[in-house]
């Protein structure tokens, strides 16, 4: 049994392995080489925490394991994350617990990593200029991803609270690319690609805003409720997700689905791209990856951790 | 974080500490002070393995965590026992994973320890006799626990296959108790405490075999099919669980209860005989322990193992 802890892991995985391990594991999930077992999320009735579990098998790599943790609002006023994870890694063979990996860096990076990857993937051709939309903790990973990517020569940000923004501008200041703060009508028409990670209840990003061949990585939406993008800006994309089931139950798709605009089998699977078994991007049109995030991919980033 | 392996397990806890665990936690569930969460089990498609979680939180101990593994029925062919389990344990104030503990030792004796508690509490008064269904490997743990519960004075046996009772015997014989392997009539007529302890589908103890004032604990069935008791025996019992819902859904009750002889309102919460909330025994009726386990048990005894 190993215990990697979140120095260890920041020392084992980084970017690119987090790049490599999202694009194999979305092409396992599309062969249906890699399943998602049943989530489990509860309030505890203490500390106003959310509890649960995200297990998953991996065939491809032979990848068993379980995302446990969730969410302490209040931690942020002991300097801990509100969002706390660890994640266990089971021999396939024999059912023994292998490793328990630390889950806070690795849930941020694999984030980052398949907004990445659907980048890659899904922008237009010549894409130059990158919006990030949202500021906090995760927006950097966000960033730092998105520019080890492709060449982008500008990035626009818009927060919902103004001059916020400045951790961001200095990522991309390191990269040598510029930093605008602007606002929405703006950053919707000038960017090729646009991230949103924001933990928005209602749409920032309204269809009007967006104009042109554009390719939006929606990661904020991971929950029954919760909203980036105006219903009929997702409705007119080519939508895309890790898994089309969950996005049309509580990802960014939820709201476009429920209001009868789209319908599950309208969501390709990003892994079918990546093999290429679907076609991705057809020429002009707004392309969309809903990323709600599924136990699979943090048990794929701490399989490679462990292995490094 | 720490991580205790199995032999440190060994070392931290013993019978008499999970006799007590199994005490406090079945009354924290009975108060409703601690609960289950939904439990998962899924077959993986691999090595013909069943997968899950079973998690709780006990508001009384503020124990939060969960039990995770399943059953691996090649294990065997590589010396490792075939149920595999591992313990994790949070901070219910913040979410951080606080131990692992591992399971096996830990699972066979809080189950011991369960039927212990339920004998302590629901045996006929002076009681002399313990009969014991099953010989496999958990049965050893059965029979220590129930012998320091009280001063039985003879061990009846009955295994599916004759002439493999030797290391209960061993067991019986270090306490200074007789040990006779016999048939089930006679077992079931002497006997004045049972734990039925195999892996059954199909009765093993009838009603007709169980005479006068008798306590059993059913401790094998856990799933949907499996089956120790007749259905009718099950009926005509007082019947205790550790979680009646649980019981009559993957319990042995579940028999009695789909047959429509034994509704779930009529099986009791153990715990409430434990805090005195309920009477327990009435008279010269027969009592049975429904005992299909639950992560609470698992964790509270792994909090003590962490304690220690």
């Amino acid at each position: 049994m190993q215990w990697i802890d979140e120095l260890s892991v920041k020392k084992c995985v980084d970017r690119k392995a987090a790049f490599d391990a999202m694009k194999a594991v979305f092409q396992a999930m599309d062969a249906n080489h890699a399943q998602s077992f049943p989530v489990v999320r509860e309030a505890i009735g203490h500390a106003d925490a959310l509890f649960g579990f995200k297990p998953g098998f991996d065939r491809d790599s032979m990848t068993l394991g379980v995302k446990a943790g969730g969410y302490w609002p209040n931690n942020h006023q002991r300097n801990l994350a509100n969002h706390q994870s660890t994640i266990l890694l089971f021999n396939p063979d024999t059912g023994q617990c292998e490793a328990v990996v630390a889950g806070n860096e690795i849930t941020a990076l694999r984030t980052a990593a398949a907004a990445a990857v659907s980048i890659h993937a899904l922008a237009p051709a010549k894409s130059k200029v990158l919006g990030i939309i949202g500021a906090g903790h995760q927006s950097a990973y966000q960033l730092e991803a998105a520019l080890d990517t492709l060449p982008f020569e500008q990035v626009l940000g818009w927060n919902h609270r103004s001059g916020r923004m400045r951790h961001l501008q200095a990522i991309a200041e390191q990269h040598n690319v510029p930093f605008v703060e602007t606002d929405l009508t703006h950053l919707g028409a000038e960017s090729d690609c646009i991230i949103t990670i924001t933990s928005s209840f209602s749409p920032v990003l309204l269809d009007s805003h967006v104009v042109g061949p554009t390719h939006i990585a929606a990661m904020g939406t991971d929950t029954v409720g919760k909203q980036e993008l105006e219903a009929s800006l997702v409705a007119r994309a080519n939508c895309f997700a890790e898994l089309p089931v969950q996005s049309a139950q509580l990802g960014e798709c939820q709201h476009a689905v429920s209001q009868g605009d789209l319908a599950v089998g309208d969501i390709q699977c990003i892994g079918g791209v990546l093999s290429g078994r679907l076609s991705g991007r057809h020429g002009g049109e707004v392309t969309l990856f809903d990323g709600s995030g599924v136990g699979l991919q943090d048990i794929a980033l701490a399989r490679a951790a462990l292995r490094a």
